[in-house]
């Protein structure tokens, strides 16, 4: 089909797929006789796809470009697409300037959650430096220190891993070679029903908090 | 203190400090005898808060002057506050031109999570929207239904949630009347490290899995 239709069933303007085209995130059409540029289904598809990133998770587009290259990339397997996908999309805090006792007040949760969880020789270094910036700056701020709150949120991406997994393992049983493109999307869109999932029950949990229940 | 001593104190440059001023996400100085602005401890620490804030989550500079707003408005109700925080710091996706199964299977899959968790009567139209957005993406895709994996996340949410507030509850005891921004902040604080601790339990859970662990 040539690129007006292609606009037409997937609801996306021309300009925006040129400009998908032009970013290398949509492969080039195929030449005709005419010289005009032809699309199939698999254009559909991978539009639709963008599509879903840039709409409901809050990836910017070279984002996006880099989880569709790890896809493409590690398509034979589902571990390593997955973890290049986390990769692409993780943010990475600067470090703040911060007082001494702050950062070893960090490092010391940081050590122990890694600890804790055996996370200690699997914890790529840029996770590992995030983790330690994010709690530098919670400590820099004078904050009480919770160490049942940190706990509380490493038990909670524990068990999300952990889960995940379970879930892709179990596909990959009854179908077989399983998908990297669903295995990495359903990760990513994951992510934000897992944050809007947790607005709604925290909007709930502290209704029936305040009514002392 | 002078601008300067403020720049030097927290790292932050003069200009960024003037910018933050007047896009009112830090209070004027008070206007001494020479018409120089002065600065105090508070001007610190607010500084250092939207450092923070910038630095170690993903939020935009309006994203922000919204959480402090909200600091500011709801300081005497913690969980007025937090609700304030969450809903600003929301990521709404855009609705996507979707098939009218998929919408179905998105709607059947948002009621049975909101039922399931007795959300229904909680949670406020914008999660709700946003909810069926996504998972209606999630479905346009052709992705196999995964309601296992929808109920995982929604627990996962549960949890969090629930822990959260227990913790503002024992702080509140042992402390007294708590501290609003404290509050908010942690809670934000806490959901960019859920996001990088997911990916570090879902790196070392990946490599037991290979290892048929």
């Amino acid at each position: 089909m040539r690129i007006g239709e292609l606009s037409q069933v997937t609801g996306i303007p021309v300009a925006t797929i040129k400009y998908y085209v032009r970013e290398r995130l949509l492969p080039r059409g195929v030449e005709t006789s005419d010289r005009s540029m032809s699309y199939d289904a698999s254009h559909i598809h991978r539009l639709l796809l963008i599509r879903t990133l840039a709409d409901t998770t809050n990836l910017t587009i070279s984002q996006i470009k880099e989880v569709l290259g790890a896809i493409n990339r590690f398509g034979g397997s589902v571990h390593q697409a997955m973890a290049a996908g986390l990769a692409a999309t993780h943010h990475t805090p600067h470090p703040t300037k911060a007082p001494e006792t702050a950062v070893q007040q960090a490092q010391q949760t940081a050590d122990r959650l890694l600890r804790e969880h055996d996370w200690e020789d699997y914890a790529p270094e840029t996770y590992r430096d995030s983790l330690l910036a994010i709690l530098t700056a919670y400590y820099t701020l004078g904050y009480p220190d919770t160490p049942e709150l940190f706990t509380m949120i490493a038990n909670a991406a524990a068990q999300l891993a952990a889960g995940d997994l379970d879930i892709i393992d179990r596909a990959t049983a009854s179908e077989g070679e399983l998908d990297a493109e669903w295995a990495v999307t359903s990760l990513l869109i994951g992510e934000t029903l897992m944050s809007t999932l947790h607005r709604i029950a925290h909007t709930a949990a502290s209704s029936w908090h305040q009514r002392g229940g």
